[in-house]
């Protein structure tokens, strides 16, 4: 085949229909928010069967599912923050395996009320969140929704050397970027019927997925381990542990707790508990040999205006303890985000 | 990094939780389902961040959305089926460029309640129709829903030579591969409150993606142009009319009505309906310059169990017609399905 360019609209022929129109008008949105052609490596882009890509290493795929009244809801974000949050948290599973995007597929359920106008808008918001990582919009299926509104949002990545969760190693020090609660924070300013801060708003709403801080420490060669942060920092490091074989001990101490959640939560012990158990901070989490990551965070903060803390230890062992105020190792009880076991998400 | 084997459910590694044990239950469903390694060019299995694939060409890609009270119902049909069909329709957009499956991903949102059992029948549906194919399962995002379950089924398959929507030329014979309307009867027997007879049921419940058909027409080199058949056979010839820049004049007396059609339809306009307007029957529908296919209907007829017939036309011009009782084009007024104009889909 002779491959067509990638998002073009004047290339995308779809037959007639409503679903159609609406398709055709976000290939356009698409196109606006990031003109020129696709990403190398896109052999066909969105308005056939399927798209084609084709890298020279590896292609990092993940997929990621934003529900409507479980990971969001309407009086919380606007429809363009839904789009962007929804595409940001699939992109952070590139971050966790050092992958630099280069493409996305949406799938979107909506109720028939919201079409065209409030899905037009998160359209907006997912658009912008794939130009601002240079991802293009290769496909996707837009279907009705008998009540909520659904978002998957596939994204593929290239990993020339993908960085695992399974490499960690007794010895290792555990990182984290970045500031942790601040998602948290908002859901349960929400939750009990009050506007959160405005930072913690911004970061529930708003996060930037952390690709380009993987790719640039994958580069200087200091992962062990890595994953991100979408359980939260307790529930993570389990599954850090449970992959490599090893455990890890959390020293509360160090933990970044967001400004805005030691706002929110109103004692340092609550502040700490949405900085360990609340997911969605999208922040990193990795391991890496002692002394090796110290050099690196003056320059790291410099660049991408983000902290780097060492928050833990790997041991031998198995599972995630949290030092006492004595400085002992006690299992920890506060386990990440469960899906089927909270109301609320 | 090392990459360890695929699906091998003792090599994943996750925290504890209600949401992982039902992950880790899927993964043994899968791994029992496909037993041995997974597909060469799966560098990575499910348990990370992302999957990591490589293929030596292109890697074609698409997402296909299953949704409760618009794509089935469980009145209609049951949980394993509901996965078998959700991974089937997907596959089917894998046969429309001749692409080989390799591996999928799996987002199910699901109402609390269908945790753990109902969801273990469908991902039992999911597995069983992914090892038929065999692509293997590499990932996916398990989460809760408010109301109804939701599915999106990510495919990748190797596309060495895909074959586009765009490539139908003047002259070109349009062809389709089975019976058409059989999936489309179920639904307007079940809609009137009736069982449908059941070949019709097998031909919704238990759809086969005809990948298998595809590689081996475009291995002989006949396939011009291609996409499946999952609007219908007018709205798809659309697509493909569009796409190529040409116009489709189908002959309504030589489309192949599936039996169970006429049955349902009552009468042979009304079959007829069933099978251009229906959806979903995931047949293929190409182009192929003229006499190119015909010497090869009788091997594919032996090879496959399934007629190949020629249902039409590709001219200079746009749109779709139809010849009417004298042999005359008419434009096609009965589009194909419509997520947002109709009901019940």
């Amino acid at each position: 085949m002779t491959p067509p360019p990638g998002a073009a609209p004047d290339r995308i022929r779809l037959g007639p229909g409503t679903e159609f129109d609406v398709i055709r008008r976000f290939l356009e949105l698409a196109a606006a928010a990031a003109p020129g052609a696709p990403p190398a490596g896109v052999l066909l882009g969105p308005g056939d069967d399927c798209a084609v890509v084709r890298t020279g290493g590896g292609l990092a795929i993940s997929t990621d599912a934003s529900v409507e009244g479980v990971h969001f809801r309407r009086e919380w974000i606007g429809a363009e923050e839904i789009g962007w949050r929804a595409v940001a948290a699939a992109l952070s599973d590139l971050a966790g395996v050092a992958a630099r995007p280069l493409g996305l597929l949406v799938t979107m359920a909506a109720p028939p009320d919201d079409v065209p106008a409030f899905v037009e808008q998160v359209v907006r918001g997912v658009v912008a969140a794939a130009a601002d990582a240079g991802a293009a919009l290769l496909g996707g299926d837009l279907t009705a929704s008998p009540a909520a509104l659904f978002l998957d949002i596939v994204v593929l990545g290239e990993a020339a050397a993908p960085v695992l969760r399974s490499g960690a190693r007794p010895g290792d020090s555990l990182w984290v970027t970045g500031a942790l609660g601040g998602a948290a924070a908002a859901v349960a300013a929400w939750t009990h019927g009050r506007e959160p801060p405005p930072a913690a708003r911004e970061a529930f709403a708003r996060p930037r997925p952390r690709w380009r801080e993987a790719l640039w420490l994958r580069d200087r060669g200091v992962l062990g381990a890595m994953l991100d942060l979408s359980d939260g920092l307790a529930g993570d490091a389990a599954h850090l542990a449970a992959a490599s074989g090893v455990g890890v001990v959390l020293d509360p101490r160090a933990v970044p707790v967001a400004p805005a959640a030691a706002e929110v939560g109103g004692s340092p012990e609550a502040a700490l508990r949405l900085a360990l158990g609340g997911g969605e901070d999208y922040e990193l989490c990795f391991a890496a040999a002692p002394g090796a990551v110290e050099p690196l965070a003056g320059e790291f903060a410099g660049l991408f205006g983000l902290r780097l803390t060492r928050v833990g230890q790997v041991t031998a062992g198995a599972g995630v303890a949290c030092l006492d105020p004595d400085g002992r190792p006690r299992p920890l009880d506060l386990a990440g985000f469960r899906h089927f076991e909270e109301g609320t998400r």
